[in-house]
């Protein structure tokens, strides 16, 4: 029998903490999956009342990092907060893996200090899953590092392809540069230097894309800067937001409209369904020694249940040990 | 009486010229505006019959720069093309303003080159007009400077909030700095010194904004490197193709939603409108000497004509001696 797999679930972190993310936790929890809910115990006893609790355990952890703390500062001075002591149990081998709604600079510095970066890797990134016509293409780095070297980009090419072939099982992803040109001698200084190192890497790079290709699903692994990547991701949410807004609002002019827009409701569900967080799951840290997700920070009990599947097949496919393999195989 | 206002258009520049842009040039040519079509004329004459041209003129130029040219090379090489022909006559005070739909690349290089940039300005800016929710945003750089320093995104700044003011007859525009979060420290090298000196400047600065907030109209003006800028437009475009195109395609599903669609369609029709890049008009080249408006590459006649139209107010409310001004006195 396979050994039971454990994930360890911040049950502070997120708009909707804790009730959301205890309600995501029972709907994950089963024979082969434990699920340790680290945060206030008695507000997660409250929130599990009546629940089938068999396969989940609490620790208690009476401090919470808040998107106000500094990073650096709560590792030192928030040892008891539900962040940290979760972490800890990934760190000690008590569990598999972590997930998290809460603030992302938190989670990523201390996920960064406490679990360590895979030697060969010199940055872990944020790597968000983002809709497109046609499924999912993998955006790293989305965030942590707003100033990037092209070495790191050529790494998180590499990560992001072991990603997509084992857990999103994708034969031979397709990797294209973000850049503002499709010519290969296009961009900033680094994307010009990552095109060189790309293009020699044992990845199927495609070459330079730009943003207008982005949601046509051009490519499968898109890689970036932080900076970058972090609009692309934010601009997504707020265009689509907006363009349903106006929408909605256009549709509500007048009664004819409204009839419309009523005989045409499955059509919107379906779109909105595309663009929907929850469905979607959460984004992977790519380059650590464990497997950390970043769920979306208004997260329902849904989108949390997906983050957590998402982290079991990132624990049964041994992406780490992949990622390693790979880095240290083509370095 | 008020001088004739002449402006050169590029006749040969873009996907759909000559003929769009001969006639976009005729919709705009009055008694107070000169037009001087610049190309091939035996092209332009064909397309020009039977037309009024009572304040059009034909300038003929053999050669066309194509996206394929090297901008450094065609200035040396293609003397005879229609957009070094066009930049001279403004550079010789022949018109008071130019206009193409071209490649950008050597629009830039070429108007730079000749028309010179406007003393304390260090790097000339396109400035995109952006439809948001509300209205327009104006975004700068959105590809010019792909490396940018803080300094420009000041000049930036300032430059934009004199457009916006003056042409756009917006009261002491908003400036954002685009960036991954609000706060004042967030960000790369270059922005977190960007936003002191932005803070420090005689402008209307609200601090940083997130791509996110950039569709509901969160700022009149937005600055940027030219990196950040071009996936930001870009992304525009693309993503706001691709939700029209799911949209399509879902509605024409079944025979119930198709009815829905027809019921619905003026709204849909609307919102179309806002981001149609015909109604919006061009991107103005800021920080040189005269005016250039780089039309859409897909411009159709009433892009062009808007484009003109956005090129004549450009001129009579002085914008390149207001942006003199403001960058001498606030330097």
């Amino acid at each position: 029998m396979a050994k039971k797999i454990v994930i360890a679930v911040d049950a502070m972190g997120g708009d909707n903490a804790p009730y959301e993310i205890v309600k995501g936790a029972v709907l994950s929890a089963n024979k082969n999956v434990k699920i340790i809910l680290v945060g206030k115990k008695k507000l997660i006893e409250n929130e599990i009342d009546n629940c089938d609790i068999s396969n989940i355990e609490i620790l208690d952890a009476q401090d919470v990092i808040t998107n106000d703390d500094s990073p650096t500062w709560a590792i030192k001075n928030k040892k008891e907060s539900s962040l940290i002591k979760a972490l800890d149990l990934v760190k000690n081998d008590d569990a598999n893996g972590f997930i998290s709604a809460g603030s992302t600079g938190a989670i990523l510095t201390c996920s960064t200090i406490l679990l360590k970066r895979i030697s060969g890797i010199s940055r872990p990134a944020i790597a968000t899953p983002l809709p497109n016509i046609n499924g999912i293409s993998l955006l790293l780095d989305s965030g942590a590092n707003v100033d990037c070297k092209p070495i790191y980009l050529e790494q998180f090419a590499k990560m992001g392809s072991v990603y997509m072939e084992n857990v999103m099982k994708i034969k031979n992803p397709r990797v294209g540069l973000l850049n503002i040109g499709t010519e290969s001698k296009k961009g900033n200084a680094m994307t010009k230097e990552a095109y060189e190192l790309l293009g020699g890497a044992n990845i199927n790079f495609i070459g330079n894309i730009e943003a207008r290709s982005i949601p046509s699903g051009i490519a499968d692994v898109i890689v970036c800067d932080g900076f970058s990547g972090n609009i692309i991701l934010k601009h997504t949410e707020g265009l689509g937001e907006n363009i349903f807004k106006m929408l909605k609002s256009e549709l509500n002019k007048n009664i004819i409209r409204k009839l419309g827009a009523f005989l045409a409701k499955p059509a919107f569900m379906n779109i909105k369904k595309k663009f929907d967080y929850s469905d979607i799951g959460g984004a992977p840290f790519l380059g650590l020694n464990s497997i950390v997700v970043k769920a979306h920070g208004s997260s329902n009990s849904i989108a949390i249940k997906n983050s957590i599947v998402q982290c079991i097949s990132f624990i049964e496919n041994d992406i780490v040990e992949k990622i390693k393999t790979f880095t240290n195989e083509t370095n």
